[in-house]
C-alpha cells in the first residue's frame, strides 16, 4: 500500500515545489548574510526585502509592518509578552479555545503579575460576545482572539472583536496561523494591530513565521541581539525561509478563491459521508467553519486508535491537535465547547489543502466505516 | 569578473551540497509534523531524533541535553534569561567582547533588576583572569564567556573559566557559535553547563541552532506553547533545519583536524602577506586565535571602503561584524581591546572556511595592496 492521502493540513502542509525552487539558490549560491555589505550580502538582503513585500501584500499592509520570526508560536509570544503592561494596563483578555502558544504565554504572564481573563465560547466554538463585552474594560492592554481554530475550525468574527478591543482602548491581536490564506485576514479591513502567521501551515517552510505589527505601534522584543528586524527580532535572517514564506503567501493568495471553493466542496462531501456512520457527530459549527476542517467524534472509539488504523491504510489524519505532541490529555478546545473526556478522546480531525481531491474523500468514505467498527470491537 | 572568493565565514557560511541533499526529502516528501502520530509524523520524528543524536555526538553529550532553537541568538537568550535569578543569585558575569546576543540580553536583564558585571580583556583579546576572579562571588548565577570571538578570533580558556564559575557555585555558559567545529568545545572535558551553537556558521542552514543544557539542570523557557523540546522551546520542529544542522555537525567533526590545519595555513599566509602592507596591523592575538580568522587595521583607511572595493574584485570580506547590520559604529570588541575610533573603523576581517584555497589567499595578496592605496587617496 503506497497510497498516501494527507488529511493533516492543520498540523503541517506539504511544501510546494515552486516554493522550494524559489528557495534553492539561497542555500548553495546566494548564501550571504543580509547584514554583510558585500555583493553576496546585498543579494541576500534583496531576497529578504522581496519576501517581506510578498507577505505584506498578502496581509494588506506595508513591508515595514512585517517582522519575521521562527514561526507562529514565537509570533504569538512576541505579540503577548511584547505588549503586556502597556500604558499601565495590567490585564489581557483572550479566549478558551486559543492555541497553547497564546494560552501558555498567558499563564506565564499571570505568574509575572499580569491579570488574564478568558472569554467563554458557545458549544459550536464561536465566541460568547456577551462574555467578551463583560470582560473588557479600560485596564485591558490586549485582546487576543484567534482567526480560526486549529482543532474544530471555527472562524471568529475578528472584525467585531477588534472593534470591541478598540472601544476599550485595547490592542487587538489575532493568531491567524490557521486562518491565513483560507479566510479574510486583511489587517486594515479587520482593524488588526498584531497578527501571527506561520510558513509551514500554508505550504511554505517550517521554522519561519511572521508577526504583523501595525505602523506606529512600538512593542517590546523578547530576545536581544544584533538589531535585525528593527530590533524586534534579532538573529541572522533565515533567508531561504523568508523567501519560501514570501513565495507561499503569494501563491496562496493568487488562487485563494478557487482553492477555498474546492476545499469547501471536499469538506462537505466528507462531513456528509462521515455523519452517515452511526454514533458520529460533527464538532464545531457547520456555518462559520474553515473550508479545510472537518472534526468528528464517534461514540465508543479512541481517536488515537482511529488515526493509527487510518495511517496503516495510507490516510494521514489527527485526533485533536498535532501541535501538542503524542498527547493523551483531551484537548482544552474540546473541553471548552462542552465535550466530556470520552467524547473529546474519540475525536478525528480531517484537515484539507487544495492538493486534496474528491477521490481522497471517496477513499475515506470507503474505509472509515469499517475502521470505526473495528475500533469499537 | 565572475570570481567569487568568500572570506566572510564568520558572518555566514556556504551550505554544503551534502547537507542540502540530506535535507531535501523533508521539504516535499517527508513533510510531516513530528508531533503527528501517523506514519508521516513518525518519519519526521525519526529525522529529528537523528539530527539530535548527531549534534549531541559532536558536542560530546547526550541527545536529551540538546534543545533546538532558531539560532545562536535565541540559544544565548535562553541560556541567560532562563538562568537569571537562579537559587536567589542575582548577578551575571560576562565579558566585554561577547556577541551582542549576550551583551544586549544582559542589558535587558539589568533593566529587570539583575546585576551584570563585565570582565575586561587584554589588548590581545584574551580574558583578564584577575579581573574575572575579582568579579566572581557567591551571588553570581551565571558566568558567560564566548569560546572564540567573532570579530578578532581570540579563543578563550573556557575550561579555566568553567572551573572558576563552579568554584563560585555559578553555572558556566559559552557562546560557541564561532568556536564549534574549529576548537575543542567538548562539554564534559570543558565542564560546560550551557553552550550555544548555530547552523549557518558551520555550513548548515540558517534559522536553526541548538542549546546544550547539562543533564539535571532545569532552566526556564522564554517562549511558551505546545510543549516541544521538553517545554524549553515550543514550536513545530524545523525538521529540515534540524536534519541540516545534524549533518553539518557530523561532517565538520569528521574532518575537523585536517580542516583546521588547512585553514591555519591559509590564515597564516594571509596574515604574513597583509602585514607587508605599510601601516597595517593584526588585531587580536597571534597565538590563541581561531584557525579561520585574520583581522587587520590599516592606517588612514575606512574599512567599509575596503570591503566594497574588495567586493567589486570578487572578494567577500567584512569589517568587524556582519551580525550588526550596515553598522557605522565602531565594534564594541575593538573598543574593548583598546583601539580608538579611527583604528576600529579601519578594520578588515578575513574569515575562512575549509572551502578556501591557497590560491584565494594569493589573489588577496595580489589585489589588496593597491586597494589599500586607493582607499588612502
Amino acid at each position: 500500500m503506497d497510497r498516501c492521502i494527507y488529511f493533516d493540513n492543520a498540523g503541517t502542509t506539504q511544501m510546494l515545489p515552486e516554493v522550494l525552487d524559489e528557495m534553492m539558490p539561497y542555500f548553495l549560491e546566494k548564501y550571504g548574510n543580509p547584514s554583510s555589505i558585500h555583493d553576496l550580502g546585498s543579494d541576500a538582503a534583496a531576497a529578504v526585502r522581496l519576501g517581506r513585500k510578498r507577505v505584506a501584500k498578502a496581509l494588506g499592509c506595508y513591508s515595514s509592518e512585517i517582522t519575521f520570526t521562527s514561526g507562529g508560536t514565537e509570533s504569538d509570544n512576541i505579540a503577548l509578552i511584547g505588549t503586556a503592561g502597556r500604558e499601565g494596563r495590567n490585564r489581557i483578555v483572550t479566549t478558551a479555545t486559543e492555541h497553547s502558544a497564546v494560552l501558555e504565554t498567558c499563564i506565564h504572564l499571570k505568574k509575572q503579575g499580569f491579570e488574564v481573563d478568558v472569554v467563554k465560547v458557545h458549544p459550536d466554538g464561536t465566541l460568547d460576545m456577551d462574555d467578551l463585552n463583560r470582560k473588557m474594560g479600560d485596564d485591558v492592554s490586549l485582546l487576543s482572539v484567534m482567526t480560526a481554530n486549529n482543532v474544530i475550525g471555527t472562524i471568529q468574527n475578528i472584525r467585531e472583536c477588534s472593534r470591541i478591543a478598540h472601544e476599550n482602548g485595547a490592542l487587538f491581536h489575532t493568531d491567524a496561523v490557521q486562518g491565513f490564506t483560507k479566510t479574510d485576514v486583511d489587517v486594515r479591513k479587520n482593524g488588526i494591530d498584531l497578527l501571527s502567521i506561520s510558513g509551514h501551515k500554508i505550504h511554505g517552510p517550517k521554522g519561519i513565521g511572521a508577526l504583523y505589527v501595525r505602523e506606529g505601534l512600538d512593542i517590546n522584543p523578547i530576545t536581544f541581539g544584533g538589531g535585525q528586524e528593527r530590533g524586534l527580532r534579532p538573529s541572522t535572517e533565515n533567508v531561504p525561509g523568508i523567501v519560501g514564506l514570501g513565495k507561499a503567501s503569494e501563491m496562496a493568495m493568487a488562487t485563494m478563491e478557487s482553492d477555498v471553493r474546492k476545499m469547501t466542496e471536499i469538506r462537505d462531501t466528507i462531513i456528509e459521508s462521515v455523519l452517515e456512520i452511526e454514533g458520529s457527530a460533527l464538532n464545531g459549527t457547520a456555518e462559520s467553519r474553515l473550508c479545510n476542517n472537518a472534526h468528528f467524534r464517534f461514540d465508543g472509539v479512541r481517536g488515537t486508535d482511529l488515526v493509527l488504523r487510518l495511517s496503516s491504510k495510507g490516510i494521514m489524519a489527527s485526533t485533536a491537535s498535532a501541535c501538542s505532541a503524542g498527547d493523551t490529555e483531551p484537548s482544552h478546545v474540546l473541553s471548552a465547547i462542552g465535550l466530556n473526556v470520552d467524547q473529546a478522546l474519540s475525536a478525528l480531525r480531517i484537515t484539507l489543502s487544495h492538493l486534496n481531491t474528491v477521490e481522497d474523500a471517496e477513499y475515506l468514505a470507503e474505509v472509515l466505516p469499517s475502521i470505526v467498527k473495528e475500533c469499537r470491537q
